[in-house]
């Protein structure tokens, strides 16, 4: 097994800024127009709606509808505001600005005030306040969603929860974490890792996202593989109703069955449904030692049976099974100069372990990659067990996103499938597409059937476009996969809800809506389909 | 590391029958009055209830309210039924009898029609027809709940869903398991291990009870500290509405934000917002190697310190952390001539590993055994690893349930608590009833925070019962823990919910109840309390 080690050594270490493992919308969605879509025997008609904000064009699905008749801040407001929260009630449009955009500058609203409460009853008194007087609010976290979700479309005053930034209690014995809205997701980790904890969750972004805006997204990430969604880890919400009043449900309990599980309303709903102001999370123990494996195959279909060894023997110290594929490479190699370490292959595998026993980590590891290069699954490997090491082999996984930027325009799209369906998919695209596009590249989370395909072109195609979707979406629909993996639907994917979902479970998502938010002041324009409002 | 190995032998390997570990509740709860409970600073005044059904009694909060005016069933809707159902529309009270009653026999109604639909269409038609004519329903799976939430209370009509006993698909690849809601929870286990899976949980009463009846209750049972629970793990629901509309989220993906995560609302709502008639669930690898070690501390402090350690050295292959008390030994050596495998202790302790590597978990546990008796924190040990003698270890905590029957009349509480705290309670419950009860005793799942509390009296004794309640409530409100851990609250615990969630949040639940069934239909007179009805 020497052989693994001594590969390693062919890696180019240059590469240290770590990208998110998760694509990143660069681009506005454009022009589905009157599509009609087949989906269970079903006709589904989009419907066209108006277009708005930045890269916004006609019968765009993803672009802004028309605002919608709420009051506008007024002196009487602001004076409210400025009594509640001192210093922290920001009207500077200078100061504005980066909370009215997204992380990926596709979004831009208009907002002129900015609020940033320090507790739950002054998030409460604003939700009073703006719900008296029919005031949209835009709930913002961190601000780095990839879906417009995060920002305002319009005028929608913004509700910080930055300052929001506490510690309420950790317990050592549980490993159970209850901490207000608005922590930094590394910050969290930073403090549970002095005390041998790690959180449940690992994304990119986790310098600046805020373990509210992970719960209200329910952001997935690089652990979900080992430790599963937030629908499990997470224990407890405190949740401000559109109201203002205060739902506690911050139970610190492994297990409750009294009653319906309310807080499972607020995960995942993007911020129309309440504003989450604190968090009970279930927290791992830090693993006392981690592997990283970079593997090569030959086909798909030979990673699917490594995936199915890997979890066999590697069980439970298996933490993620990641792929890109050769296209990724080329893109790596020709625009940030990494060196593949391994002999050139159709298919590539990271493999990250983590356990509370090195040598028994390290001996199972070996024995699964003995297995999997005798029976020929593999054809070449190299392993990683030092920090350093492990990044610079995970910057090969990580780094892709970063490699397509250099290749002009790229087209993104976050796809949950049944495992052995992914690759289909950038396959049958690439045979649809011919020439029309410069790159068809898969990579993404093979573990949990997640698949990140990117298409490339110089620049904006519009034609191109218009042969990918609803091309993507039909083909997702018709293979039952979801549409939004992981990023949620935000402003952009709102009205592709229905490639997913039934049109019954919308409209029981607008009754729910309706039931929490009747005047729809929270995060409107997100996440529920036009044709609900 | 022999000494444990050798201990072994002074085990009696007699009791082969195994017990359910969850206590299981063989008294309905009586008087509470007009007791004032204060909780976070709140008043909450429980009411008179008036009472009905098997040993109630008046001002019972667990008794039956009276009959809400639910249309009789009439021979045109049972012609209606023979018609849909020919051959399973049972009336003959024989056959009814066992589906009126629950397990414990503390609940009986009289329902007249029993119905077995096999198809999701069947249900959908029984609901339509059921809620025009506002006839109440009561769902059925395998009728093992322990708090008369799976009978009827008057005369709802049952709809079992014994007959929708099929698998519908299994993906060898992401271990996604999809089949209808009556597949029995062990046939479905069995169908599992012959692919190399096993189900994500696991019930003393795996022979009989429904995987529909295990969503519906949120079942937790003996492999939560280790799979999490069926929030995480349960991936698609398909779910009949009251009005007979069907709901199919029958997702088979890992990842899916595409909206809210509707089905989230039927798990654990125990049949009160539709009838779950398909299950997708993420199942795990069968663990190829077991071991049991059964050790004893001097002291609960001791026994937490233990599983600091226990959570650090053996890591992901703790798959059970369970405890019983001296009171709990002595019951087993009295009633079942069970022999005490280690020297006598003042706590005994149950830990279980599952891993994918004998020679590793056979190491790790041995290192972590070494180190807490080293360091004195235990005081004496065996382990086991053949399945005979994993079963015969196991059989001190899983028939501690069956050796307390012998004790007389037991008062059973599931209790959830912060983990530090679940042996307080015992302590402060025996230092509180004095002379007045046999036995308090304390066992349970200590990795998930939940204590089975018994306490035992030579007959049914309402001082006793009155000195034990509402105590018992108040001091797992105090501790902000759960009035009800893994049961759910059915009939006989609705009304105790105020101790365990606000009242703002029961509110809520009521507006839900009222969303997706406004005239009440679906098992009525469970969950919610009375005064939201």
């Amino acid at each position: 097994m020497v052989i693994f080690f001594e590969k390693f050594a062919r890696l180019s270490l240059k590469s240290t800024f770590i990208w998110s493992l998760c694509p990143q919308y660069s681009t506005a969605l454009t022009t589905v127009g009157r599509a009609l879509i087949v989906r269970s025997s079903q006709l589904i008609q989009h419907r066209y709606v108006h277009s708005r904000g930045l890269g916004a064009s006609p019968a765009n699905p993803g672009a802004a509808p028309p605002r919608l008749p709420f009051s506008r801040v007024t002196q009487e407001v602001l004076a409210f505001f400025r009594t509640l929260l001192p210093g922290r009630t920001i009207t500077d449009p200078d100061l504005l600005k980066s909370s009215n955009v997204d992380w990926l500058k596709t979004v831009e609203g208009n907002s002129e005030v900015l609020l940033r409460p320090k507790t739950t009853e002054e998030v409460s008194q604003i939700l009073r306040h703006c719900s008296e007087r029919n005031l949209a609010v835009c709930p913002q976290g961190g601000n780095t969603g990839l879906v417009g979700g995060s920002v305002p479309v319009f005028d929608e005053i913004i509700l910080s929860t930055s300052l929001m930034n506490q510690v309420i209690t950790f317990d050592n014995i549980s490993g159970i974490l209850t901490c207000q809205a608005g922590c930094v997701l590394e910050n969290l980790s930073n403090y549970l890792e002095e005390r041998d904890f790690i959180m449940p969750l690992d994304l990119g972004a986790k310098g600046s996202c805020h373990i509210g805006g992970n719960v209200s997204t329910n952001a997935g990430g690089l652990r979900l593989l080992r430790y599963g969604s937030l629908r499990g880890t997470v224990l407890g919400l405190e949740v401000v109703l559109a109201d203002g009043r205060i739902l506690k449900c911050l139970a610190t309990l492994r297990k409750d069955n009294t009653g319906y599980d309310l807080k499972q309303l607020f995960i995942g709903s993007e911020g129309t449904l309440g504003v989450i102001t604190a968090v009970s999370i279930l927290c791992p123990r830090k693993p006392k030692a981690v592997n990283v494996a970079f593997l090569g195959c030959s086909s798909f279909q030979q990673l699917l049976e490594t995936f199915q060894y890997c979890r066999g023997m590697l069980g439970e110290i298996l933490s993620a099974f990641e792929f890109l594929d050769a296209s990724c490479m080329s893109l790596l190699e020709k625009h940030l100069k990494l060196t593949n370490p391994i002999t050139e292959s159709p298919f590539y595998i990271v493999i990250e372990t983590a356990g509370s026993n090195a040598t028994h980590d390290e001996e199972k590891l070996h024995q699964f990659l003995e297995e999997v290069m005798t029976s020929s699954l593999v054809t070449d490997g190299t392993v990683a067990t030092e920090a350093t090491k492990i990044k610079a082999l995970w910057s090969l996984r990580e780094r892709v996103t970063e490699a397509l930027t250099h290749e002009g325009y790229t087209y993104k799209y976050d796809i949950s499938l049944p495992v052995e369906k992914i690759y289909d998919l950038v396959q049958d695209m690439r045979g649809h597409l011919g020439d029309m596009a410069k790159n068809v590249v898969g990579y993404g989370h093979v573990g949990d059937g997640n698949l990140h395909l990117n298409i490339t072109s110089p620049s904006k195609d519009p034609a191109l476009l218009a042969a990918i979707e609803p091309y993507v979406y039909e083909w997702t629909s018709e293979w039952k996969g979801s549409i939004s993996a992981e990023h949620g639907l935000g402003l952009k994917k709102r009205n592709y809800i229905y490639y997913s979902k039934p049109s019954e479970a919308v409209a029981l998502m607008g009754s729910i809506k309706a039931m929490l938010d009747p005047k729809g002041i929270l995060n409107p324009y997100k996440t529920l389909p036009d044709n609900i409002h």
